[in-house]
């Protein structure tokens, strides 16, 4: 099984993760988790230069481009030899992100987003993604740590991310699904294994 | 006018583009030289990434979206603004390479290249490129200096190199012109002038 969760920042998608990944390794499941992008040399190469290089200047297509790497790079050398291995795999975000962010949020054609996402993963979609959603008020007094180049957008392009995240699980409720995360964190889990028991 | 100079690795690419920049600003053209991957503080890093560092593991499609990244910036910064303001453009490779690397030599689909390639450079084409052609064993006599990732593989990849551009350039001859490099730097460059004269 290929999990993914995304979300804005500020959502505790990364907690939420750790949580879900304990309960599934405790029901005996063999799980790697990854974070897109990064988990390989090269992604955390190119997540370097796209998130903590303030001084690069980066049009926001080869930004779109830069992410498609680093995802392929990880989808070849990680996620799909861990799944043909009978592991099951939790990525904390994915193609939905850039879709969401540089699409929906940042003015590229989501569209065309979905087709170079399709060509740099081979065609390797999560079987269901977990979007955690919270008022946006809440998730900015969650960042209370260094905000990296994303992060640091206005509340208007958070705003925009928020959208784009419901518009896409409404097009496909098949394999993305909101959970509202503003609750407590043991609320918010208890909730993503509800939809994670029920879906398998 | 924007040309690109293009042909494996080993054909005098880099030295017959000077003397070519040297001609046109002598004629009183305005003229930029870049090259790709890099130019740009983005493609220098995303270049350094690809071709130096020996240690990490590139997939393949990996390689092609950091080409295209690459490329996008060295549009949207430098080729772009240049042509606007009245420049000509020179550059050494560009998607063609891609294409013909990753594609024709490296068992990608050069159609999804070329897809890919029109989203990276928002449509962007050269009018002119010069492709340079020797035999492999003349290119392999002219490489002395320490070799890069590319040009460490071996001859059979440098023969579907080679066919590569030659495919090409039979397939778009209003655009790509193949200039026999073999010769002698000063007759190599007049064929070439004699190209880009005849052309515009």
């Amino acid at each position: 099984m290929f999990l993914s969760i995304d979300g804005g920042d500020g959502t505790g998608k990364s907690t939420q993760l750790e949580l879900l990944a304990a309960w599934l390794r405790a029901q005996g499941h063999e799980v790697l988790t990854c974070r897109d992008p990064g988990s390989t040399p090269l992604g955390e190469a190119v997540r370097h230069l796209l998130l903590d290089r303030h001084d690069l200047s980066i049009h926001r297509r080869s930004e779109m481009l830069l992410y498609m790497a680093a995802r392929t790079q990880m989808v070849e050398e990680l996620i799909r030899p861990a799944l043909q291995s009978g592991k099951s795999v939790i990525s904390d975000r994915y193609l939905l992100a850039n879709v969401v962010y540089q699409g929906h949020a940042g003015g590229l054609d989501p569209t065309m987003l979905w087709e170079v996402g399709g060509i740099a993963t081979g065609g390797l979609t999560p079987d269901l993604t977990i979007v955690l959603d919270v008022p946006a008020e809440v998730a900015a007094a969650r960042l209370t740590r260094p905000l990296d180049r994303m992060e640091q957008q206005g509340s208007e392009f958070h705003a925009r991310v928020r959208q784009g995240f419901l518009t896409e699980a409404a097009r496909s409720p098949d394999r993305i699904v909101v959970v509202d995360a503003s609750g407590p964190v043991e609320e918010v889990q208890g909730n993503i294994r509800s939809v994670v028991k029920n879906w398998r």
